[in-house]
């Protein structure tokens, strides 16, 4: 069975998670702290696994594998069925560079790592943190829904879900987590809210997770 | 003929010109000024071509395609000679991961519009950014650096030129403008010597550009 390490509140791990519930795949989630004091991801038993000490990763019987984006690819070659990227070049470029607005341009921006380093290294404080975080989503928002109007139906690319859905739905999870509202970005919202009909989209959900923190 | 729209030193137009050399594609260079007043990557005219406001964008009749992992994927799919993604799934998804630990943990953390935002928004000065730059460079060349040990031969991946050295040699470009000796990474430092002595990869070069502005 595939083992898929990850921490419920990283939108990358979240992507794969997605992408295995909506293809079929079952797998082992294995929780990595992140934020626990010294950071699971430093544990030499993680390391040997990702040197780069983030989540997620995956581990296909002899194969290891980091970065969210190469192991959704990899799934959706190995196992073709749903797939998450259209079948003519084209389009798989159109859906991958809609992707990549929010996988390049917008998460690793403000990850744990990033906003530590401006908390502790950078003395900035809660507000100018949160400003940072939303600064760089809307840019990145902005940007995407005005490609969608060349791509988008029921979902970013056509009227079945892709790769881009997979990372967009993540991405405003952490958008509204610092009161962005989806609301400036009504193609977007439109878009999510289909996604989150969906049973895949609703397993993979960080708060739906073994190792979720959920306050009441 | 393909249109590219690029900046002498971005790192993301850097790459897709490799590419381009590589296999042997012939493209026009229309440089987008991003240090100008206001910035070129803001005028209508490119804003239409490109909402993100970033370079590269690739013009191939009537497809425009951002992203510039998008752009190098279409590429070696619509035009397959001298292809930088090994044919086999598993290897291709590698060098993915290879590429990408590049292209997101580390490139987007560190350019233009990131380094104005650091200096203008939170005030940070010459010292904290070029610490920043040195930071996350260190951290992602540190972790790739570790996972070539299981792939890299005379390249990345094994013995031919493929997608991460694309993304690799413009990255350590940018480590090194910053004063980062690649002497910590040996692996990486041999492979990067061994591109530099291929002429796609001297071609592409930023001070090679007619855009470069190269002090004495």
């Amino acid at each position: 069975m595939l083992k898929l390490y990850g921490y419920w509140r990283s939108s990358a791990a979240f992507r794969v998670r997605i992408a295995c519930h909506y293809k079929g795949l079952p797998f082992e989630y294995i929780a990595v702290n992140l934020t626990k004091e010294g950071g699971e991801q430093h544990l030499p038993g993680y390391t040997i696994l990702n040197p780069n000490r983030l989540v997620p990763t995956l581990v296909d019987g002899d194969m290891i594998l980091n970065q969210s984006l190469a192991i959704i690819e990899y799934l959706d070659e190995a196992y073709p069925d749903k797939p998450l990227l259209p079948a003519c070049p084209l389009d798989r470029a159109k859906v991958r560079a809609l992707a990549l607005n929010l996988v390049c341009d917008c998460q690793p921006l403000n990850n744990l790592r990033v906003m530590k380093y401006l908390g502790n290294e950078l003395k900035q404080g809660k507000a100018q943190k949160e400003a940072w975080f939303r600064h760089w989503h809307r840019l990145a928002l902005a940007g995407l829904e005005a490609q969608l109007e060349g791509t988008a139906r029921r979902f970013c690319f056509g009227d079945q879900p892709t790769l881009a859905d997979v990372c967009l739905v993540p991405q405003c999870y952490q958008a509204e987590r610092v009161g962005l509202s989806l609301e400036e970005f009504p193609r977007i919202q439109r878009i999510v809210s289909r996604c989150r009909e969906l049973e895949a989209f609703n397993l993979a959900a960080p708060e739906r997770q073994p190792d979720a923190i959920v306050s009441n």
